[in-house]
C-alpha cells in the first residue's frame, strides 16, 4: 500500500523570491517528494510550503529546506506581522494514507533530532508529536517569539525537546510536530445578522465550551448579504463534518434561519468526505476498501 | 493525469479451473493491466474477470481473454443456469478516473472490430455503445441465447454490429459495450413487512415508474426480521445515492416505517460517495480537485 505523509513548512521568509524559489527547487530535487504548492505573503515576510511524499523522501525534503534556510535568513533582521520563532518556524507532519498518525510522531521526532545535531537549531515538539500538554499548542510554544526565546528558552519548564540549551544565533528555534489535516470549512446562513452567526460560532468552537476539535468565528459576507460561520476543523475523525453541520443547522432553526450553503476552502481528505456520506446514508458495515479507487491504488 | 478504465468480462466457463486460471493468467501477463478479482460459479457454468488499466492494456487484456477462450470453450456442449450468447459472453468497459463515456465507446468499437477481425465472433454493442434503443439492454440482445442465435442473427434487426452474418460455430457471439459502474445499495427498513418493501421497490424502479437508473425488489431478512429494498443502480450521475435514499426514507415514513441501515455491495466509485457529502451538506462550488487524495495523484 501506498504511503504518504503531507509535510507543509512554514519558513520566515517572504520577500527574496530567490531565496524562496531555491528552497523550492531544494525539495522538487527530492527524489519521492512531490511539491504541491507554495506561496509567500510579503507582509508577514513568511513563505508556506506543501509537499507529499513517503516518510523517507518527506524528511530528505525537510532537511533539504533547512540547509538553504538556515544560512540564507537572519531572525536578527527578520520583521513581518506573523509570529515566528525560527528560520523554519513550523514544520508538521499531517498522515495521509496508509500511515498512522503515531508514524508521523516517529518521523517528527526522528526530524527532530537530526536537525538539532545537524544544524545546531533547538526544537520544540508540537501537536501529537508532544507528551507536555501545556506545550502542545503552537501559539503556546512560539509566544514571545525570536527576541524573546533565549530567556524563555532558559526557563527549565521551557528547555528544548531537542538542542539547546540556547537559540541558534541567526535561525532561533523550529516547532516540528505532527497533527491531523485541517479542514477550513464555512456554512453560510440565509440571514444578515451577525449577532446569529457568532452565537452559533461560540457554541460549536472547543474556545467556548463547543466540540473539542473546532475554531469557529462569525462574520459578516456583505457584498451578498448573509452571514458565515467560519471553520477550522482540526481533526475530522474524531469531531466529524457531519456532526458540526448538523449543530449549526440545528442552531441556527433556533433563529427562525436556514443554512444557505456551506464550503470547504482548499483540500479535504476523502476520507473526511466519506465519513459524511456514511453518515447520512445509515451505512452499516462500510469500509474503506469499497472504495473502487482504493481497491485500484492497492492493486498497482 | 491517470487514465483508468475497468473491465468486466463475463466468460462462459465456470467448472474447469484449469481454463478459468489460464485466462486469469492471461489478464496479469498484459503490462499495465491489474486484475482486481475474478470468480467462478459453477452452477453457472460462468466466469466474471475484473480488471482495470489504460485503454491500451484493457484492450491488450480482452484480446488476451478471447485467444483463451474461443479455442476452450464450445458452447454446443455448455449448459449452465445463466443465460449465454457466447463463450466470452459480455465485456463492459467502464470510465473511473480522468476518462470520459465517450472514450469507453470508442475503446467498446474498436475492440468489437479486432474481436469480429481476429476471432471471427461476431459483436453487438450494447448500452452507450448501442445507438440503437432496441439493442442497449442486455437481456434483449442476449434473449434465445447461443441455441437461437443463428436464426435470431438471420434477421435483419438483429444484424450483428461487427461480423457475421453468422455466428462464430462454439464460441457464438459476443455482447461488448460501455456503461456506468454499478452500485449494488440496499436499504433496510426496521419492519418485518414485506409488502412495505415490495410497495417502495415497485415505486422506485424505473421499469415500474421510478428513477431512471434503478433496478429495485423487496425482500425479507428472516433472520434479522427486517425487510431489505434491494437495488442496482446503475449511474450513479443520474440517478444519485442519495436521491434514491431520501424517496425511500420517505416512502417508509408514509408506511410507519423507519430506516434501520442501508448498506454498499461490493465497490462504490468515490464521486458517487463525495455526491453524497455535497448533497447533505449543501456544499457550494465544491469540485474533486479539493479532495486531497486526487491532488496528491495529480502531482505524481
Amino acid at each position: 500500500m501506498t504511503k504518504i505523509i503531507e509535510c507543509i513548512p512554514n519558513v520566515s521568509e517572504g520577500r527574496r523570491s530567490d531565496v524562496v524559489e531555491a528552497i523550492a527547487a531544494a525539495i522538487r530535487a527530492v527524489p519521492g517528494a512531490s511539491l504541491l504548492d507554495f506561496s509567500s505573503d510579503a507582509s508577514h515576510n513568511r513563505s508556506v510550503f506543501t509537499f507529499a511524499g513517503d516518510a523517507a523522501a518527506v524528511k530528505a525534503a525537510v532537511l533539504a529546506i533547512y540547509e538553504r534556510a538556515v544560512p540564507a535568513i537572519d531572525l536578527r533582521s527578520h520583521a513581518g506581522e506573523h509570529p515566528r520563532l525560527g528560520a523554519v518556524d513550523v514544520v508538521p507532519f499531517v498522515p495521509i494514507e496508509g500511515v498512522t498518525m503515531a508514524e508521523c510522531v516517529a518521523l517528527a521526532k526522528d526530524v527532530a533530532s537530526e536537525v538539532a545535531r545537524r544544524f545546531a537549531v533547538p526544537v520544540y515538539l508540537y501537536e501529537d508529536a508532544s507528551a507536555n500538554p501545556a506545550r502542545k499548542n503552537l501559539e503556546d510554544i512560539r509566544r514571545g517569539e525570536f527576541e524573546g526565546l533565549a530567556q524563555k528558552m532558559s526557563a527549565p519548564e521551557w528547555a528544548p525537546d531537542y538542542g539547546g540549551p540556547a537559540p541558534h544565533p541567526t535561525a532561533g528555534a523550529s516547532v516540528i510536530g505532527a497533527r491531523m489535516p485541517l479542514i477550513a470549512y464555512n456554512i453560510n446562513l440565509s440571514t444578515d445578522r451577525l449577532d446569529v452567526a457568532k452565537k452559533i460560532a461560540a457554541g460549536i468552537r472547543h474556545s467556548s465550551g463547543g466540540f473539542r476539535y473546532v475554531k469557529a468565528a462569525g462574520f459578516e459576507l456583505k457584498d451578498r448579504g448573509v452571514v458565515q460561520v467560519s471553520m477550522n476543523l482540526t481533526n475530522y475523525e474524531k469531531t466529524p463534518i457531519f456532526r458540526v453541520f448538523e449543530t449549526v443547522k440545528r442552531e441556527a432553526e433556533r433563529y427562525g434561519v436556514a443554512v444557505l450553503e456551506s464550503e470547504i476552502v482548499g483540500l479535504v481528505p476523502a476520507a473526511a468526505l466519506h465519513a459524511v456520506a456514511e453518515y447520512y446514508l445509515q451505512l452499516a458495515g462500510f469500509s474503506a476498501d469499497q472504495v473502487l479507487e482504493n481497491k485500484l491504488r492497492a492493486a498497482e
